[in-house]
């Protein structure tokens, strides 16, 4: 294993009245979560005034988070899994469809790539992970 | 405004024994916000068996995470916020420095770039955000 996590941001843009529902954003995460294989630890869910949701899903896997700006259609949400088990790709393709965004920008980060000049003696070790 | 938030990843490495003590971690992430010029919502933190610690902060303006390796000396950690008094950088800052990572690669990504595609009609209404 080359890295000890996938970390994929989302951005959600054209999304529907879906986003500032606390219980439709909820949903959205929990099946985000089904998707992505991980197991949920701890759901918190923010409505904010006027308008907007953050919701933030701690996993055994890392984390979820969910932010709704609906004034303008868009979500800010990423997607953090260790494993190999999990597909992060499907929980934001899950978010995608829930939200009826018309317009995703989905990129994926590798976390937890040790740097070269301190993985000297120990790669072995690493690869394990 | 150009985006609406700022997304700083943090990766520590050559961490110290902080990152395996669940009260550390908090104190870590409490000092955080606080330097982040940020307002607390909610403070989740689970410890894993047998080591590793996650722990997750909703903010009023996004959220902050932490995840710790402690048998790699490794922390992911990210900062999101929104807004313009906000300082995710500082948090950053504090979390090197309170996990005594030898290592840091702390990058900033920017969140909420309406695609141009969208942008037609309304660039006005969007630069009031």
């Amino acid at each position: 294993m080359e890295h000890l996590g996938r970390h994929v941001i989302i951005e959600l843009w054209g999304c529907g009245d879906a986003i500032n529902d606390r219980g439709l954003v909820e949903r959205a995460m929990r099946n985000a979560v089904h998707a992505a294989n991980a197991t949920l630890l701890n759901l918190f869910i923010h409505e904010f005034s006027p308008q907007g949701v953050t919701g933030v899903a701690v996993l055994a896997e890392s984390h979820l988070s969910i932010h709704t700006w609906p004034e303008y259609g868009y979500v800010a949400a990423d997607v953090f899994t260790c494993g190999s088990t999990t597909k992060p790709e499907a929980a934001a393709e899950v978010l995608r469809v829930e939200f009826g965004a018309t317009n995703a920008d989905i990129r994926e980060l590798e976390r937890g790539v040790m740097p070269a000049s301190m993985a000297q003696g120990r790669p072995r070790e690493f690869a394990n992970a």
